[in-house]
């Protein structure tokens, strides 16, 4: 029997900006190339080479202004600022690749179902059946601002909205069978109209027609992924999910997030193989344990103090400026709005409960939301085959602590350790996204 | 002194259905990569070769649905379907070419400013500054509803919001200032929080605040393309439009159209040269006069009839199907719901007035809306330079009669032909669109 074989996800950004934000400063980080195409088709390759199953953008549409209730933070530091629509860029990354999978995420809140499933259709078949939609339903006044709204909706508008929008999009999708287009030149039939249906979704929140005029793209819809942690997140996932991308730092907490899903899955009579659950790492990579700890030293201490906290204050939602930094975490726990991102915080933190707000913010600035495993190909491995073993994943998203320099890393030394334990493929099976993702 | 010369803007479609809707069954029509990058980037290639100023996507999101009540005889027959969304196959046209104008077709009913506003600024990034916009405000309630709206809004409600939408991507496209990007790593200064400004746009139709988070692009904003022939239509391109896609049959009527907008653009203080007047054109070249009109017959006798009355149908905006196909055009007039198209319909008739519908109808569906000049590379540049000479027009947007052969064969004959003469670039000078334009 072939050994279960692990998942690997990149996480992007466009611009140099990530999780870790010492990584653009970092001495080997090109940034005359943040606008230009050749970044993201270079890091494409790149994945591709390291036998990565897919890559996908993180998004958010606007500039993070918690912090102070502006961006001048966030903006004038470098803190995790999407300088491209992904949307734009992903077809270039296409172009460049035969097989990596193509991640966006898309707001269900800004895009209207009919956008979206024309737009992720078109790109489907554009790029031979690779493209995956990282569903999210954004949590941010101001981004809903941007976009016209007031504020953004509480999460069960938010979640009626996104499970109506993917509804809607699947219908979209299957309006064509798959044998509608016929082509026929001597007898003028360019396709079978009894084989196009119109759509004609009308839910609470969303309203489509259809069809589309997009014939059915290879993988027919594009792989779903989805990332809430919340129990209305999960349900969502459970539901739609081919990819989740989830948070913890501890194997238990992994293990435990796993079960839940596929419970949760198994109720909605899915095949619990059928979604990859997948715990976000940061790695950082050296020669020798002693070189990798130094880059981890060097990339910690590029982390700006003020924005560590800029960031740490716009993910969990309260304005953090001027607070008493001295002051132990625990007493914020009262205030938070955004919840998951906190309860992650405090995950990340519970060995050290005492630690002040100053000091959580600065380990939130260079590591984020996940464990950093820092080492040789080899200690690394070990971790990664330890917490894949174990049950407590499918695999990993892995997010660039030096951009493109780790995933180069990866390629090098990490991929080929992987394979040589049997826990990676040495060549994409399928053509599809979906395809790699079943294998 | 430089003698003044042509600005060429090809007409495209996602897929093979065409104005020429014998187009997609001719002989040499390639089908089998309708839905893939390389013919999009091969078409790219010929036009830049051709000296081309621009290739352009006309979209509709939807398939027409007037004649009949549904789609029935559009889809089945292949009348005007964009298969794929024009977002999607822009990247890989822009990275097959250097020098090509790229334009999109986008409506200001469907789309938000702050979107449209991302979208565009990163694919001018992504580029080197060749994006157009052609803005339009949609007419047709099906397609509003396959975006959830009821029916689309009346002409001075789509075109207000056209305007501000317009406006509050101008804004968008400001929020940096051209030097806010700073990327100093060694001081960890990103960019400049001074000189990024907030857009806060607020009108009576669309609301957005900004910033963008995407530094100013190569052209600071798309070169804004616009067709509509309404006063209302004429009103808006007065004030936005860097080029005009225009339909006049006539000289005279081209003539008269050009100077109503050189008196509307001086209104708003806007230099005339600074908008690219270009009447749309069906071209058929041939190897002789013979062959060319051998050419021409073969392409009309592949046009369905009841195709050609359904395009007619779905132009005008009302259902032909069942009506006296041989009783003269003119009897229509009175229910003629979209104005533009059925005038532009009984202009082409003008010298038969006694035109039958299905005589109408059937000269619609060969060359739509456009003077259709057919003959050698010779014949062509004669009568593209008399209008040019007349100051009818600074250029034309040429449409496909077949594809790709036709611009294959403008390419080798008439480009060089039209050079000869001194009326077309032999090199881009500039590398935006804007420069092109404007040389």
């Amino acid at each position: 029997m072939k050994r279960r074989q692990m998942h690997l996800v990149a996480f992007l950004k466009t611009g140099p900006t990530f999780h870790h934000h010492g990584a653009w400063r970092h001495p080997m980080a090109p940034l005359d190339d943040i606008l230009r195409p050749e970044r993201y088709e270079h890091v494409a390759r790149v994945l591709e080479a390291a036998c990565f199953d897919a890559c996908f953008f993180e998004d958010f549409a606007g500039i993070f202004e918690t912090y102070g209730g502006d961006f001048t933070t966030m903006l004038g530091k470098g803190g995790q600022i999407n300088l491209l629509d992904p949307l734009m860029v992903l077809p270039f990354m296409a172009r460049a690749t035969s097989r990596l999978g193509l991640g966006i995420t898309l707001s269900t809140s800004f895009y209207h179902p009919f956008q979206l499933a024309r737009m992720l259709s078109s790109l489907d078949h554009l790029s031979g059946g690779r493209v995956a939609w990282n569903v999210v339903t954004s949590a941010n006044d101001k981004e809903a601002q941007n976009f016209g709204l007031e504020r953004i909706g509480d999460r069960d508008t938010r979640y009626g909205r996104a499970e109506e929008t993917v509804e809607a999009c699947m219908k979209l999708w299957q309006s064509w069978e798959a044998d509608a287009l016929i082509l026929d030149k001597v007898n003028g039939r360019f396709a079978d109209p009894t084989k196009v249906h119109a759509t004609n979704y009308a839910g609470r929140y969303v309203k489509t027609r259809g069809p589309l005029p997009t014939p059915r793209s290879p993988q027919g819809h594009p792989v779903i992924m989805q990332a809430g942690s919340s129990p209305r997140g999960r349900a969502f996932a459970a539901r739609f999910a081919e990819m989740i991308f989830t948070f913890q730092f501890q194997k238990s907490d992994m293990q435990a997030f796993r079960q839940d899903m596929h419970a949760r899955m198994a109720a909605h009579g899915r095949d619990p193989r059928h979604c990859a659950i997948l715990p976000s790492l940061d790695i950082i990579l050296g020669e020798t344990r002693a070189m990798a700890e130094e880059k981890r030293a060097l990339l910690d201490s590029l982390v700006d103090p003020e924005l560590a906290l800029a960031i740490t204050s716009c993910h969990i939602g309260i304005d953090l400026k001027g607070m008493p930094l001295d002051k132990p975490l625990a007493v914020l726990a009262e205030d938070v709005q955004v919840r998951g991102s906190f309860d992650i915080l405090m995950q990340g933190m519970q060995a050290e409960k005492g630690l002040t707000l100053r000091e959580a913010a600065q380990r939130y600035g260079t590591s984020c939301m996940a464990p950093q495993l820092c080492g040789t190909a080899q200690d690394v491995a070990d971790q990664m085959q330890d917490l894949f073993d174990s049950e407590a994943c499918d695999g990993f998203v892995v997010t660039p602590t030096t951009f493109p320099g780790m995933f180069e890393d990866f390629a090098r030394a990490l991929t080929p350790e992987l394979q040589r334990r049997g826990l990676l493929r040495t060549a994409y099976a399928g053509k599809t996204l979906r395809e790699t993702l079943r294998d």
